[in-house]
């Protein structure tokens, strides 16, 4: 692969200085229309060998181009608010808005290559998160990205007299010391690497482009004019790459039974025991979350339920069980315009808990397999994906120490219309009824198939889903409690 | 001060169970107003003697009112994040939107009071704070919010009471530790710093409420009722406190002679000598950002100037002597819904750089003083104390390391003029170029007013103007990188 590039390409100075202004020209107006329009973000990986110009050839960009909605990111060591928190938090919080140009050093690639190379960890390792981030990359490039992936490449002799040059010269002595020629030393055991990882993650939708570095004037030619024209392409065509495979049918058994209409509601409990069981499960729970264990861990709770069914009692019932500063509820409503400009998960990521901590979502990302596909607010070729994002990012929680516990409150028909009426009438309960909740009702079957769907594919044995019988809240909150009490016992 | 409350307040267990389901119902209707209209924030401060049940009056809140709009923040020792930034750095990125309710336990006072009743720091040290505190506080509340501040009080036999009875039950005895007692035989100290802090700092925008802490169902209802009280007296009269002094009259110095009419726009750089004092200051430049001393500082570098000034420009030949890893350009347009819900200098502080780092605003928070005056988009007295909040603002990152160098770019009429026509005829730059900047040219006396009275008000020592002579660009240029050197020649 990187032989096929090692043809000593070169511009000479005057073709240079007689290409870039034209070029200049034409990367402002690609890049206007985009911060004007604001139809997608472009994220740009900068990788490759240590001494072929990562920095400058992003520099250069940044004096070609407006600056100003270029942000770079060198992604040292993580913080201690990114290492309680899975590994990609840090690069979702950096992801660039609709509209603007984000660049990643070395980006996520960086650490496991480097865990190989230098960290002796075996080549599946390596796999696992190429996995990931396969995975990833897919999921940005649906919700829009435009995403470029650079290998700046110098053979070994040429890296060598990179070296060599930067080193004699006084103004960039400073950059060659011990750890550059040490990584000159191990070059051998980066290209084979380097090589797999290119090919194993080089897709149509976010392609590795790599680019011999060994002329500077070459080197930033092409990887402007690439930029140029993948973004000019996108801007025009307006098109976003298909998904490689799109189910389209959702699940169908046929007989008409399924998982909600099987539930049994008539479950309930005695005024005089629920009382007794919520005393018994709160100090349950209150004494896991303050044990040693837990310290490594966080909560992600999540309430998902027909509109009435009794989310908010049964989460006011799990913090009564927590002290106040362990906990933040984040109820979901409409994005702001800062999470519309960024892939529908981004609006969760922000939130994750540090360690020793719960979140508790009041409604969730499953709002994209709920509301948006009954009321068709994202197409079906969206919410088909979202299955499998949403694994994704429940591992990626789950893999962290997160534990992720789903419950999904069923109330009958009969019993929604009943607390709807109620609501009406009393006081300080009117506030929860909306002309929506009616509206909503004449959905009952659309969003009965939604949430079967739902349970179906995404209750997974890290992140599974608890079907609860709601029309007793009594009952339905011992049995919320109970299961985050067992899921912590299990866990810790 | 204390005395005056240590009057044995109870409430009997009757009183309590008849009164709370009103005021629950109460407390629902008000935060269903504010989190449905959203007109200001709530700011909690839950400060006290330890042991006097900070948290449980929290957790109360939360149990008796929806704690989905209530988020509640601890503020233990601070990430590594954190403490590369001003110490308010913290407080600011966890205050509240409008429409919601921010507790914070302990808040900004816990750190400077232990520090002199436990470190050893002097009462002028502590003074000190209290008047950075003071000012904090008046501007978050001219900017709408709802500060109240609750000092949960026990006298010293009723804390040893609390203390051995937790510690009794099997319950809550993990709750009292060698830390608990230490802090009880050091009541005696605290007590008197505790009575000079809130004295210093209770005003009528932010007061301190003493609430007697030895009966809980008192404390409970004390705290709940006070709020209750204070958010639904705001949301009827709408009415915010008034500032408490605030100037009429921009500054008139009477006889036609100001800042920018003096200044002397002949001022240009031949090419030649310009391409040379490019190299020579960038480089000074790029040897000073990395030097070891840098590594303990930051750069916030504002550039403001008239339309067509070259700020652009001179932006470039500053990042040109960067590296892209190391700094950000945030060029400043209308906030996002995020910032709208905040006080309007949440959406600089949300981008200070970290040590090492440089962050330069294309356009900062002096639009305040600037546009928001000249257009009207705020009030007179929400401009006149942006003067001195800003100073404040500015205050807080010198004092952490931060170096804040101000640039105004300086044209005359003509030149503005010559530059639009010059624009509009250039392919790419014609999008520079809006209809706004045509309307601004109407209003160029009344932005040099402005920009006088913006000079002299926040040109400090510590983050002084340098007005630059802009009619020659490339004068222009090479005076800001000279500043920006000497600046930091000075610093490091």
């Amino acid at each position: 692969m990187f032989e096929a590039v090692e043809l000593g390409h070169a511009v000479s100075k005057a073709d240079y200085n007689a290409e870039v202004p034209k070029l200049r020209e034409q990367l402002l107006d690609i890049q206007f229309e985009l911060g004007d329009k604001k139809p997608f973000p472009v994220i740009l990986i900068i990788s490759g060998v240590d001494g072929a110009g990562k920095g400058e050839t992003v520099n250069t960009l940044n004096f070609w181009m407006d600056p100003r909605n270029i942000h770079a990111h060198a992604m040292a060591d993580p913080s201690d608010e990114e290492l309680e928190r899975p590994a990609m938090w840090r690069y979702w919080r950096k992801l660039p808005p609709r509209g603007s140009i984000g660049v990643f050093f070395g980006s996520w690639y960086s650490h496991p290559m480097r865990m190989h190379i230098d960290g002796g960890k075996s080549i599946d390792y390596l796999d696992s998160y190429l996995d990931d981030f396969l995975r990833f990359e897919r999921m940005l490039a649906d919700e829009g990205a435009l995403i470029l992936k650079f290998w700046l490449h110098l053979s070994k002799d040429d890296l060598k007299k990179r070296l060599s040059q930067l080193d004699k010269d006084k103004a960039t002595t400073w950059r060659v010391g011990k750890k550059e020629w040490d990584r000159y030393d191990r070059y051998d055991d980066l290209r084979p690497v380097a090589e797999h990882v290119l090919r194993r993650t080089s897709t149509g939708h976010a392609p590795w482009i790599v680019v011999e570095s060994a002329d500077e004037k070459y080197r930033n030619l092409t990887v402007a004019k690439t930029l140029l024209k993948a973004v000019k392409a996108r801007l025009e065509t307006g098109a976003k790459p298909i998904a490689a495979s799109v189910p389209v049918q959702a699940l169908d058994h046929g007989d008409g039974i399924n998982l909600l209409n099987t539930l049994d509601y008539s479950k309930s409990l005695d005024k005089k025991i629920y009382k007794e069981q919520l005393e018994h499960y709160q100090g349950r729970l209150n004494k896991l979350c303050r044990s040693k264990k837990f310290r490594n861990h966080s909560i992600v709770a999540v309430f998902e339920g027909n509109d009435a069914a009794g989310k908010g009692g049964s989460i006011r019932r799990v913090i009564g069980a927590m002290d106040s500063r362990m906990y933040n509820i984040i109820p979901i409503a409409a994005p702001t315009d800062e999470e519309k400009a960024q892939p529908y998960l981004w609006r969760f990521w922000r939130h994750l808990p540090g360690r020793g901590k719960a979140v508790i979502f009041d409604r969730s990302w499953y709002g994209r397999v709920l509301v948006e596909r009954v009321e068709g607010y994202c197409s079906q070729a969206d919410w088909m994906r979202a299955y499998s994002e949403i694994n994704d990012f429940e591992e990626e929680m789950a893999r962290h120490g997160i534990i992720v516990v789903k419950f999904w409150l069923s109330i009958t028909d009969e019993e929604q219309l009943a607390r709807f009426k109620e609501r009406e009438a009393t006081g300080y309960k009117r506030f929860k009824l909306t002309d929506e909740d009616w509206r909503n009702r004449d959905k009952w079957d659309a969003y009965s198939s939604a949430v079967c769907d739902m349970v179906e594919r995404t209750s997974t044995e890290i992140a599974p889903w608890t079907v609860v019988e709601a029309n007793s809240k009594y009952y339905a909150r011992i049995k919320v409690l109970k299961t985050l009490c067992k899921r912590l016992e299990a866990e810790l």
